[in-house]
């Protein structure tokens, strides 16, 4: 790839041109020098689809390495998409942070990285700054849109849902209600992020460029549901941004939910626990969401966790142990601001 | 506890006496020294209700330390239970796997052990191998019924379903069954096991005595309906051996189901996990159930995994990474034997 | 807390106001996503007890996480000072590398973070560093007197003593050295730091600020004699600093010393070390005060390392192993200089 | 080494042949394939001293491996004996544990074996139990008495006591009490050992033979006084024994000690540990001897542990961190039964 | 498989028959629950040639799993071998600790277990336990004869040579050196095995069968030369046999070797190794072999190891460290005995 | 060591006067706090040989720690050299990232680093950061030339070859050849180096000074050829830059090689290795050089790995097992431009 204008290299290479016309499958090729292979590389996969002139959408999926809707709609997607069908240019990275994903965990297990955490990246950092710094400068300057497949993780679980920011710009906020809306997921959340630093998120939202995410069920796993959500809102919104000349195939109306600012409960005990609600569930503020047992003392009364506001139980932690410090409940609210 | 019959002595000792009157928590004092704790013990929780003359019931949860119905539903029983309604003697022990329990894993860490392949135990050996002694020479000869709460762990997921086994005897088989009714699962799976040996089932099974067992849901997690069935099948088979004066809970008519030999789908590529069916869903055989994707090589066909007979999808592989050699699903097929 | 005028966000938040009236316990909030904890976060301890205007001191235990007379002595202090008695402000880390605390190790097991070498700290940094940030901006700079209670740790003893730099402005050390007198240890070191950069002391002693640091016995334990020593030389410091309308509990005078350059020996063998003085000895230069054998080679004569001067053992590897490298004893000697 | 009429081959060999006369100093051969040594020896330091006929004695130190004045007492020995002193035989094992005393340990690194409970061993079993099977067949068999030195390990301190049983044969406890009172330490503990299968004493006890323990501080250190104990002890016992043709070293009159039935005291909270007495001191039954901080709630109040009886702090737990179920302290009450 | 005459179950099972004619490839599949794969199993490769009556052979790679011309040759033979040209049966096992050769370690990560010293198994034990058990009863009972390739490993190197035991009965003895002599390797060496207990060896001569296996070359690693030595050696056994109706490809004469009792130099010191000839060469007593350097004392003069006879260097330590207790050395001694 | 101009200092500190005329002996004293070693610090040799004016030349090993000639050489060198035939300076670091020749890896075990990818380093960074910075700032300074003992370590192996660069500057590269010439070993690759920042390589030739690399051999072993290679080199270089005072002992021509742009063959799967040409070998493009096989599939064909141009095979990958990314061949091409 040549990139002349750039005053800094990076040590990934590729053997993809990402400016030509025409189906390319191959990788980013990561220096990696490890005591079992000195001059050892990691290939991560990157797939481009050109066709012509058009718009570039970048299409991600195991930004978190245990969350598994967005890497196989992706592959799904690699050995389906049909060049003379597209106009302009789709970016596939199925495996945003590779190491990650191989190990099935949702930092990287080479260097602890937050993937999400770690933008806009380091050319002469860990593996997770080098891949974030690579996707920066060579990718993200490229793009118009950016989908970004979250879900839960094996430690928590989400009612399946699209994520965007609310933007400062209205027309930024209007082309990005508008891909989220043609995603079609069945609930959609408008956050104000708190902790926005590092995020690949922040990065396009930098550029002025479209971004959706998503957070689709969760606990390491998938279902034909949230693959099937996946899927459709990807095919739909390249339909929308012009790039997939087929009709839409999502159905749905969107519905759109808020956060309040005390929406977030957290665990101050370690323990055994206890949910006491359903995903999706319409609860009461001071309704008992969740209950802390010491399995040493259990004769104890457990902690009890109530709901923050009325609202919807849109998140929560699923493991049956938590940690003090632990996230353990997310409440939502329909709002009609965006519908 | 004075067990003067007893040939040999076991390192676990108790301050509990398991045939006196009245409520007794406490705990099983396994002797455990490490490098950080020379003279160190592991104190696993036992509570006993004794209330004069009637059978005697065991209840065991944490049997693996990742399945959270059991050790919830039994702190919630020992916090719950009046002694008065009582006739009989209820024992628990909410974490069967101590030390599993405490690590939230299947397989103890101290030294690996499956307490379910550990029966009837070793006083000399390790610390699984401890407790699985002490349960079968100090508990199991003092009980008339066992009720051991098991679920899908981390990694698959169930339908929630009782489970017992077909037993040779008929009358052995009868009171089983009645008991399994009473416990009122949405569910009853009948089992030929396969690979019996050191099972907890199989040392109480060979006594001649009742023992039902189950596997609700799954993911290391627990929901308001599996716990619920836990809580309400237990509740109801107290009532039914005529230790609990109550009324029973459960409202349910069980479905019973059998698993053909060729019921069971192994595995035989690692890779990315995407499952095809819901649990629960009846599907005819050779409807595709799983494909595994290889993610460095994201443009090669994925291994295609199908239902091996009629039936409906009891059991599940959950992760979004599986590896050859895994289990991926079980099918179950509805039998009119047993209603 | 409001900070207006500070240019950088810490991600570090607590509920707690450190500039209102009143007793206040709380925690600073870290944020720190884990694979089994994504969005979980540490809870660390702080307490503040403001009673208007007056000086403001802040005590800290637990900055090496093996080193236990601080944690024990603040959390005793926490729960009997009473709010009447304070006139200015108590501030109360009684565990300031929280993660090393809670594992009982010197240094963080998170980062490897040695927290007293890590100042002024990093805001995007570890979660050392953002903790060291985190007090360098907001506490630091709202105190006039920091005692920050050290240990010899797992690994070394020391003899009960203060200790303060040979400050060289006039003032500064007198200011001190009151502090030092009133803390009442047996024993002050008069230290020429020699590895400064990092520390906390350097942090506080650089905004020209008291700062009396102690070494109190070692071995990773904690014995009457220390931990009253803690307490008393705490209380006696608040007195003195016009906080705490008490009379002063210390009885004792203070013995002030000195080490010179050579006075620190170091191991230039790995093996079985066997300590042939007692700590607060007076020995003579020449005097033998350790010998290492090699386990391996029994008949092999002894490494046999001899104090450097004239002096008092003031500090000794505790352990019977020793590694190449380590220091195994430091001498100190009298002085005039401060009485 | 030649033993005909042994029945079963132990794969562990020696250069020294056991009864030959004069002074000899190799290893115990213990064959070890590891992945990065796969025709691995464990080279196990062996002397041996014989001039003549007369008595023969085992002196073992290193039988927990984080205990030191046995083994440096007996590297002392081995390099300042004199054969020509000798009348019988002095067996010298340093390091009875050899992998836990290389790894500073009290358990083997290599299987986790506990020496002092994996006798008489096992000639086909892990490292630790070859060692003891050695031991028990080829050495203990040619022996009149064992002298084994202990401390506290890094985990605990003892107050200096040698530590005989009460043993039911009145000849043998009249030999070992003779021995016991050679030894010359400043106390003495009269032990009925609740837990004694596998113990290098039980071995030797069984046998009819002289055992004498010892638990000399702790900490993982070692102080002049307790290898002066250590020495001075040894050299008396091969005195009294017609050994070595000496004067005893010994002054000093030796306390005898026991421990009544409730004397240990043990931990049920996990946290911060204070301990509120000295080694050594006397303290009416109701003295609190020990609280348990939780620093995640430094406002709770500590749990209190208390002297179950009157009598002597003669052990306690070092560290400032306990676990739930370790032993925080032994009481010793003085008994004029044996002196 | 029926095997209907054997008293005991293995938990391993294949879905190959051993007796039917054809060609099958499979597996033996043996269950491993591990916290992430509860119901898992290890597929471990087996394939089997039939056709018709005639002998059987079993030809083994993998025994260490860093020994990699066994694998190497066994799956190309696996992928050339024409059933039409056998006469009998081939047994092919080419990884025979499974866990281990896909670890690429000498030893089972699973379990520790060497493979070579775990005959003749235990069905109830260790994974590698049931593997040999498995191995014992089923596969050896049926075979004729065995050729088991081994290599020096990650760690050691070997002049390339065949290896048989010097068998006490001479007919043995001959149908073995027969065997070995079709062979072909360069060298043959005839051992008097020191520690035959365990080995695959003894278990496949002490039912009066053929084995053979070797030593070719070493470092983890393979040359053309060495993967050649294995598959004309195991061709042309298979020639011999009258298994396999083709022409020997073997040209060469193989010179016999034997080790005298003093012939394996063992290092007293761990360091840096240099070794000062080169295998093969021939070199007389007293001669230097190897030198041992402490890196930390670089001035002091290194350990010498001298060649403890005349004789061929056959064997060497091959890493730059060495641990105290490793074999540096082994000399071999040419012997027209078996010529 | 007294560096009045220097602007930082380095937390190194040293014994030894590096501009003192004599032959001193000593460390570099590196700071380094350990859980176990609070106070402790790593002890890396330094030898200096200075004898009036003149050149000077550093010589160094152990640049990655699995690579075994340089350690002994020059560990060889340092017990011989004799200063009075030295003029100039001789600066000599056996174990340049001495943790890692401690530990036998490429890498440093304590932060993962590659000194060959740390220059210029960082005073308050990593350990290996560390020492890059000491040796660039205070010893790079100071020499004349560098050469620079590498061999291919443990995964892979190298025909026996120096190493230089193909520098821009005339006069340099005329230099280098020179010394390179002088050098002597059988081959010489003169290198474009792809990924040149932060080694040591980089640091000398950027100050315009002589740097000779070498490959010699592999395998994390060593042969007297290769050590012999290593001992000849240098000293021949120390002559030829008119440091020592001997007569060169090397005989031989040097084999100038180049490697064209596609030499380099990447392995894209994980497997068992065969390679298929010899070290060395002549062979033609196309020309199979290695295969991949997959073990859990043997059945399946291998991957072919086909020589890329014709020439001779200069390096391969050593192990039996490789994975995904790892070069696996490395061909060049002999030159006649610097002959």
């Amino acid at each position: 790839m040549t990139n002349t204008a750039l005053e800094k290299r990076s040590k990934i290479s590729t053997q993809i041109d990402l400016d030509k016309d025409g189906v390319q499958h191959g990788h980013l090729i990561i220096p990696h020098s490890r005591n079992d292979s000195p001059w050892g590389s990691l290939l991560m996969p990157l797939s481009v689809f050109k066709n012509g002139e058009g718009p570039t959408v970048l299409l991600t999926g195991g930004n978190h390495g245990d969350e598994y809707e967005g890497p196989i709609a992706l592959i799904k997607l690699i050995q389906s998409l049909e060049i003379d069908k597209v106009k302009g240019r789709v970016i596939i990275l199925p495996a945003l942070n590779y190491p990650a994903v191989k190990a099935g965990t949702r930092l990287s297990p080479l260097d602890g990285g937050n993937m999400n955490r770690s933008f806009p990246g380091d050319a002469d950092g860990t593996i997770t700054q080098m891949i974030a710094d690579f996707v920066q400068r060579f990718i993200l300057t490229r793009v118009d849109a950016v989908v970004d497949i979250h879900a839960g993780g094996k430690i928590m679980s989400f009612l399946p849902t699209a994520v965007i920011h609310n933007l400062p710009d209205p027309d930024h906020m209007e082309r990005t209600l508008a891909a989220a809306r043609a995603f079609g997921a069945p609930n959609c959340l408008v956050l104000e992020e708190l902790d926005a630093a590092g995020m690949l998120d922040t990065a396009v939202e930098e550029m002025g460029k479209i971004f959706i995410s998503t957070e689709l069920g969760g606990g390491g796993s998938n279902r034909p549901e949230t693959v099937r959500i996946a899927e459709t809102g990807i095919h739909d919104v390249l339909v929308h941004l012009g790039i997939l000349d087929e009709a839409p195939k999502g159905p749905g109306k969107t519905r759109f939910l808020g956060t309040p600012a005390e929406a977030f409960v957290i665990a101050d005990k370690t323990g055994l626990f206890e949910f006491t609600a359903e995903l999706g569930e319409r609860v009461e503020k001071g309704h008992i969401v969740a209950r802390i047992y010491d399995l040493d003392n259990p004769t104890a009364a457990p902690a009890e966790y109530r709901a923050p506001c009325d609202g919807i139980v849109i998140h929560r932690h699923l493991m049956g142990q938590i940690n003090r410090g632990d996230c353990l409940a997310v409440m939502g609210q329909e709002t009609d601001n965006f519908s």
